[in-house]
């Protein structure tokens, strides 16, 4: 089945109103054999569509393991633009799209070339570059990128097969999630911000512990397997990543226990890179100094084992960051505000904007702790970064139609 | 020589306009037995005075072993209320006393019951309380409250003699400084805001080696031998007091340069204690937190071994205490301004006020470490201390005149 579609996008409340530039964009053809059973497969779109230069997407990138929060994160960002995302209306019920107002999120398991029987029979994980298809994913980014729709492949989680495709039109911010945003060299070029989820092993493990053993009965020897089979493929292909994100949110064990392998309470590392356009890292206090602090004084009364911030200035894989590290958790919301309060350059819009984004979503795993503060004040300098290009792109229209 | 004399005190720029309630003062009677070889003697002062409660002098204490910076201290401290600190005028040239327009800095040697001689054919030191006249400390330092004028002996420390006393006027502010003004609970009660300077024996030890080794040729082992001689009485009788100090500055070796023990770079502490009427103690960044603080990232470039401060609530002696910090030194003045600018509670009266006077007084010992600032900012305390005091008494003359 050849899949050959044409779309013209229709503008999201577009801000791009001075632009005379009609003119015709690129014309991507993809070829398409869709074989259910272990061969690759090239979902198709052929897109030709008149855009504005304001209308095209932001392109973020979030790149983590499967299991470590991606959607929670998602979550989190859509709704600092507002507005609920959902899968796409209509479509196929396994979809692993959300689209909100504003926001588009793709699961980049969706340009996996080989299904789960195919992997098993060429012997290659998920992880594996060879079980994805990095042509077919630049090329639809980059569709995408320049405000055109696109037909993008699914891959079925509950099946493991590959679903055919569901049309995705450019929204304002695009957003691609999984284990592979910034591995092919060229989706990396296409992305306006990334990010990279970095759970250290200890925290993975005990994770995995408490949802594996606990929740599904499985022994802590084939949790200890299934983490080890892994391994190789993610030091080699998954890993590596890191060191091209704007901002990476590390999760570790605390320090604020020792010896704690539970894995509930959580030192949390937001690593924000220098001198990245439209990004101004977050800071403590004093920008650009080295800090403590135990906010667990006379002004707040914390249950053991407290909370630990720190702040500083390093290097991370040779590029100068800053770093803010939130060690233990929250137990009550004036402890969430008052930290809000004393964090500068957090691109809110009104005073108590974490901790409101925090409050509704207090159900949502991490919202005590460094993760959920981390993915909330991400959230907002996405928001904040493409304010500011739009603004950019709308102060410049002719420069920008030129681009 | 029976010394007997009879003051009626001139008010300096008294803020007392108010008082109608003239009264006769208590009168106080010595006997002295003048006898320049190994006696006991009693300097004596008779005074009858008219005052008012607005011109009754703020009593300080500082206590500190000898050769531990209480001068330098004193002359931080009378800078900060402006004109220069001299000894008595036309008086004896070897009188430890200082003189400024608002401040009078008495040294409790002056209190030695034994002289040289004396404290040697009885085998006491100095430290020992037998040899020293706590009822005249007392009762001097109560006149002088009362705003009355003292006749003071001088203990001489060039010949180690006890000469004859000096008239000394209530000042605005009076200082006792010395070995013991916390240690004889009358005169513990008479302070309206007590300092103890606390050197720690490594670094005692390093500022004696490079001071009488160094400049006075003694060898190592006679300045052991000294240092161990007197810590028994120091123990006992000095020590203690530091209980019952307002503000205590600790000096102890930098943890900076692992195991250095030169004593050049220091970490200096400044305890404040909690809850102490017109003493609001300073802090760093968020008051009751604890912080550490490097100021030393991308705005200013310190220069081995950097600087670090910390702050935080703590207890000391079983009272509630807040301890700002500083380990190393100021290498430039752009680093000075710059940590004041971060600290609050200073009490100064304008923007720099700390930075003009550590750089007004470069010269003294420790101006480039946490010695001179934190004597600096007890310094501007004190100031603010004794205008709150002032403005209290002008506020309710009638009820003062009561006291």
């Amino acid at each position: 089945m050849a899949i050959s579609s044409l779309h013209a996008t229709t503008s999201l409340h577009s801000p791009c109103t001075t632009n005379t530039s009609f003119r015709q964009n690129q014309v991507i053809f993809f070829t398409t054999r869709s074989n259910r059973r272990g061969s690759t497969r090239h979902a198709g779109a052929r897109t030709f569509q008149v855009s504005c230069s304001a209308d095209k997407p932001v392109v973020i990138g979030l790149a983590a393991d499967s299991g470590c929060g991606k959607s929670t994160f998602m979550r989190r960002l859509t709704s600092v633009f507002g507005g609920a995302a959902e899968p796409p209306k209509g479509g196929n019920p396994d979809s692993n799209t959300l689209i909100s107002d504003t926001t588009t999120v793709i699961c980049l398991d969706d340009y996996h070339s080989l299904d789960r029987t195919g992997r098993k029979e060429k012997g290659v994980t998920a992880l594996d570059p060879r079980a994805n298809n990095f042509d077919l994913m630049y090329e639809q980014v980059k569709a995408i990128k320049e405000g055109k729709a696109i037909d993008k492949p699914i891959y079925n989680h509950v099946t493991g097969l590959l679903d055919p495709p569901e049309l995705i039109q450019p929204p304002k911010i695009f957003v691609i999630e999984g284990l592979h945003p910034m591995f092919d060299e060229r989706v990396r070029d296409l992305l306006d911000f990334s990010i990279y989820l970095d759970i250290s092993d200890e925290v993975k493990f005990a994770w995995k512990i408490q949802r594996d053993m606990a929740e599904r009965g499985h022994s802590l020897e084939s949790i200890k397997a299934s983490i080890e089979a892994r391994k190789p493929d993610f030091d080699a292909f998954i890993d590596p990543q890191k060191q091209y994100a704007d901002a990476v949110i590390e999760v570790l064990p605390t320090q604020l226990i020792p010896d704690d392998n539970e894995g509930k309470v959580l030192r949390v590392k937001l690593i924000m890179k220098e001198g990245i356009k439209n990004f101004n890292p977050v800071y403590l206090f004093d920008e650009g100094s080295s800090i403590t602090w135990v906010p667990c004084g006379r002004k707040l009364t914390c249950s053991y084992p407290g909370i630990k911030f720190a702040y500083g200035p390093d290097t991370y894989f040779g590029h100068e960051v800053s770093v803010l590290e939130m060690d233990g958790q929250f137990d009550r919301l004036d402890e969430l505000i008052y930290v809000e309060s004393h964090l500068s350059n957090l691109s809110t819009k009104f005073y108590g904007e974490v901790t409101q984004q925090m409050l509704k979503h207090a159900d949502f795993p991490g919202s005590t702790n460094g993760t959920g503060l981390f993915q909330t004040i991400v959230g907002l300098k996405i928001r904040d970064l493409y304010e500011q290009i739009i603004a950019e792109r709308a102060g410049a229209p002719t420069e920008a139609a030129k681009v």
